[in-house]
């Protein structure tokens, strides 16, 4: 495990682009911080509902995956999280051809870390709200 | 649109097991009845996350699909819903190759409805529990 | 009916502060302004669980009731709200006599209202964050 | 501590007996076994809300004590819980005079339990669902 915080970013982000699952998903990483973390998706006729609209799956995934990211940035190495719950409010039909998730950590313990995150469109109109319990342990 | 529950039951699922997002995202219909719903997902490596496991998000679209579907099959026609609210429970890291998303409808008022699903593996042991507040409107 | 929007709020703040459940509560209005709202309870050892902390019930009900109060002062003469939904994550046992929770609405629609609360100790720490779901009607 | 899963029963049935808060609050324990609780409140006038209902804080505290409860019923003696989270859907207003919370536990593990309960009136109409989150840890 490398030493300093920056490389265990840089790392961690590496991972994520590499990511089999974003890269299916069409979910983007725009920015990885400390503490805050801010992954895009553009909306393709594949990711609609029944009705046209954006499939709230979706959004629960880009929610998940902006709170679950934003909380790793929070670990120290060999530290792992395990999200035990989310909640999502729908707030807005979408509009327009992308989504962004922005996750932020709020409360890192040492055994629960709770997230948050905006799910919003490209005019920043706000489209959800999501918050994450995560259990934070030792690792396997 | 047709006139028995039963030829709009038959509408549903055709329009569902047509739906690109279901194709596209793996979930395939296993039951639609009135009130309750089954779905499934054969898990794939593109649907695990940075640590193996299914991603939360896939967990999370299965419980939306299979309380969506419940909801809708609970509609008078030209009725429509949204769904408002959505909490989910994470309560095994899932094992096997399959999971199964039951969805079941709680309450239907005329305005609001509330549905719930349990997420199983092919073992029947719970994965997920999942709840969701759906706003009933007369349609667009 | 009273015509002004500043009438109105004054008539429920009359409302509140005559509130037999606030004033068995020990729940106090601190400031009712239109789409936010702070109350306080100053915390008695009646309020606490068998283990000495505040009673989760305790902080439940000042979160509902700064939700709830908020989203009230964001309705036309006439119209009503009914709490369809509320989630509450602990973040912190309280410290100190005093709690505040701080509601404020995030979007009034026509048919749905979503608000969130912070509960915060005296020095400001937080002790839950609260999101509540209403539905919006014309009155009964 | 006493070495029997009875005795340590019935040392938290007298706890809860003697409880000041349920005491304060009408909240009466009926039945408490391993894994499942059943409390009651007599519904008073300083339960009600501004327009006569039954308080959401009130069936939050129900729903919070019979999840709580349930929980701790199935920790070994030096155990600990701690309310994580507690998420709540409203399902009906109430008529009667009385509700009951039935609590029972759906995954204790060794660091998360799950607990859900049901918020039923006199007449076993569904009041309201609940669903909490705890961290269970191995003492203070």
């Amino acid at each position: 495990m490398t030493g300093s915080a920056d490389e265990a970013l840089a790392e961690l982000e590496a991972r994520i682009r590499a990511s089999e699952f974003h890269g299916w998903m069409g979910i983007e990483l725009l920015e990885l911080g400390r503490r805050a973390v801010e992954v895009a998706l553009d909306v393709e006729d594949r990711h609609t509902n029944l009705v046209g609209h954006l499939h709230g799956g979706m959004i629960a995934t880009v929610a998940d995956s902006a709170t679950g990211l934003a909380m790793r940035t929070m670990l120290e190495p060999g530290r792992d999280h395990v999200t035990v719950q989310l909640d999502l409010h729908f707030l807005a039909a979408t509009r327009g051809a992308r989504i962004i998730g922005r996750g932020r950590v709020v409360r890192a313990g040492r055994r629960i870390g709770y997230a948050e995150a905006d799910v919003v469109d490209e005019e920043g109109r706000l489209v959800a709200r999501a918050a994450a319990t995560f259990l934070l342990t030792d690792g396997s």
